[in-house]
């Protein structure tokens, strides 16, 4: 049996969501329009809304709605010098909820993946060059994820810095905070050891 | 750290999908405004025409583009002169799928739920009963899951029914197929002993 057209759009065009499949795509069809009409709406626009609103800030790729980010605009931020390079959004807002780090990001919106089509031009990595010629940076901070392709982007990005008079850092891997030590896996477990500090 | 409004209003938007958090609702907006723009682009314009063109048939209450739709429209379907009731659009889906079933349906959108304020009038009880009447029904079946609110929308119905002419019956209770009988629940198992038909 099919649905009236109007519906089987619908819950085909809900499969774009990450993790939706048919059945899903279908209870949250039904849902909607049984007894979120108002919210449904509401995210209709919302959509529309971002995708016609919402732009990649001019200095640090990240999500805008003006040319230049909040965090790129801060004269704190440009004073400190440090540059933090991560892979997305909501890598910048991990670490801002940390209240760690108080310099500015330059957002890669993704990770070199030869295979995946994704080399240094998709990560912006020309305006990455140009920004370490004009800006005042001192630390560059490699805040990929430790992965393969975190550590290759890292190790990439390294290379083409090297030529600047800059300290090029990573951070640190090691045992997560509150973890059981035979829980840990063996190759964070050997980054733990090998990054062991000195208590005295 | 918040991002910006419209990336806020989409992520509070998303949240009326059931299920999703304000983890996924973030992680959702993202990849919808990094990888997923034409899709975006197409959900929002899907829910947008559901919303507009979907109403519901006026004979049996589920969601249908026109007046009456095209399962209360079949003549084959209304000379069997039998009326499944179920609780929603996705169990008249389920239904249809086995293929064990040629009649017509009533979907009352719920179950019978006073705590939350559902009573006969939302389930459109009055319509069912002005079919009853009107209509050439003989037998009316009624299957509403059983649970505690389905069993008492059967009930409350079957009450309703008795006034008129025509049979009435439950759908069976008893073992899931393929199920393992040690791993069967003891008030399901009940059900299929009181239930248990004769082999001879």
């Amino acid at each position: 049996m099919k649905f009236s057209p109007l519906i089987e759009e619908l819950i085909e065009s809900l499969k774009v969501l990450p993790g939706v499949g048919p059945k899903s795509a279908q209870r949250i069809a039904f849902q909607l329009l049984e007894r979120q009409q108002k919210g449904a709406r509401r995210l209709s626009k919302a959509i529309d809304s971002a995708l016609l609103g919402v732009q990649h800030c001019q200095q640090c790729r990240n999500f805008a709605e003006h040319d230049v980010c909040d965090i790129c605009n801060s004269e704190m931020r440009q004073a400190s010098g440090q540059l933090c390079i991560v892979a997305s959004p909501m890598d910048v807002l991990a670490i801002e909820e940390t209240a760690h780090y108080k310099g500015r990001y330059f957002v890669l919106m993704g990770l070199l993946s030869p295979i995946d089509g994704i080399g240094p031009d998709e990560l912006g990595l020309n305006l990455l060059e140009k920004r370490m010629i004009s800006d005042d940076i001192n630390e560059l901070i490699l805040a990929t994820s430790p992965s393969v392709e975190g550590e290759a982007t890292a190790y990439y990005i390294s290379e083409m810095a090297a030529q600047f008079d800059l300290t090029i850092t990573r951070l640190a891997q090691g045992l997560p905070s509150g973890g059981e030590l035979a829980a840990i896996d063996g190759k964070t477990l050997g980054h733990a050891f090998s990054g062991r500090k000195s208590m005295s």
